[in-house]
């Protein structure tokens, strides 16, 4: 890819990013372990690079309308942006594959080209390690849901079997499960590596909001009791 | 205190109470540390309970208005809340002075009595460990603000020299000063125990970042020499 193209991708998706974990940031280490992964492989790079700049463009939309699928919506206006800027409707339709099946729930589309399985597996790594901590919590921040869950009688609980969403259910349902989700050796590689901190995380702010919770009910207890 | 003083006070802090880092749950556990803490001397636990239940029904106030000083408007509405539920005056001015002192930046009074160091070393432990990163980044996304600031030339900086707001920044500047910052040997105890998990974490995310960014630009840049 040329220079020039970059620079034009890149704008467009910069224009059409808005929110805090999936902001722009996101779409630039996608872009980056995605180079990092396929170096390993026989990728076309200019699929590559425009799909991961624009892979998570239709975002906004599913945002104002839950009932879109944002990977579905972003596929079709990748598709439009690149045959707009002069890319082949078949070149630009292999971008528009592998954006299609990018996401991890419900996906509509299995990823079956390499710089698809490449593209899933760079969206993934940022669900791993501590980057995937951090982007969850941001969220939760944003949309204004909990860290955790409080029992009936007042104990912080671990997530595990929370109903209502939480920091800590999302860390049992999809962050502590992101591992063997890999297509590629390589982020099967980096995701681990990163495995031991995002449990760490987990496990020590687990014990600190357990840990003020007993023993702060016990002596709350005592000193309601007169 | 008896139960139903502590129901009435409690049901006005959940009034009071609307955005995600400084939610109910942040109240539940300064006040649960607070009597932790306050385990060691003679504190008057009523006004040490009702402080720290209310100590944040200011922050509406400065968020509307951010020359506002939450721990000042707070106090007030504090000591008019409690007079009004019958308090003497004497007492529930024990309460606006923990109040009026409790924050971390720009403090207009420092803390005198015990009850008073005793909330601020209860609000600052949850600054400390990995709930003190999950606060930090929860309210980051609920205002928009980046986890990590970029060069010009497109490195991932550590935070330690940001301009502009970032996680990394606030953890330089706030998170990681902390650990000094307590009048009680207990507070000082607890953070220094959940001290290591939140270093870590930094550590991690920050050599995440490095590392993706360092690698996928070298190879954006072989991508684009063509």
């Amino acid at each position: 890819m040329d220079k020039r193209s970059f620079t034009t991708i890149e704008r467009h998706m910069l224009e059409c990013m808005n929110d805090a974990s999936h902001d722009e940031q996101h779409a630039y280490r996608v872009l980056y372990a995605a180079l990092d992964i396929a170096s390993g492989y026989q990728a076309d790079l200019d699929v590559l690079i425009a799909a991961a700049l624009l892979h998570d463009i239709g975002r906004k939309a599913q945002f104002r309308d839950p009932s879109l699928d944002h990977a579905a919506v972003g596929a079709e206006k990748a598709f439009a942006f690149l045959t707009g800027q002069g890319w082949t409707e078949e070149k630009a339709a292999r971008v528009r594959d592998c954006i299609a099946a990018h996401r991890y729930r419900k996906r509509g589309a299995e990823p079956s080209t390499i710089e698809a399985k490449i593209l899933f597996d760079a969206d993934k790594l940022d669900v791993a390690g501590t980057i995937g901590i951090a982007r969850t919590l941001a969220y939760k921040g944003a949309v204004g849901e909990a860290l955790y869950s409080i029992s009936p009688l007042g104990e912080a609980l671990d997530g595990s079997g929370d109903e209502g969403p939480s920091f800590f259910r999302e860390y049992h349902f999809k962050l502590k499960n992101v591992y063997g989700k890999f297509y590629t050796e390589r982020a099967r590689e980096l995701a681990e590596g990163r495995r031991e901190a995002s449990v760490r995380f987990y496990e020590s702010m687990r014990g600190e909001v357990e840990e003020t919770h007993r023993i702060g009910m016990r002596r709350l207890e005592e000193a309601l009791e007169v």
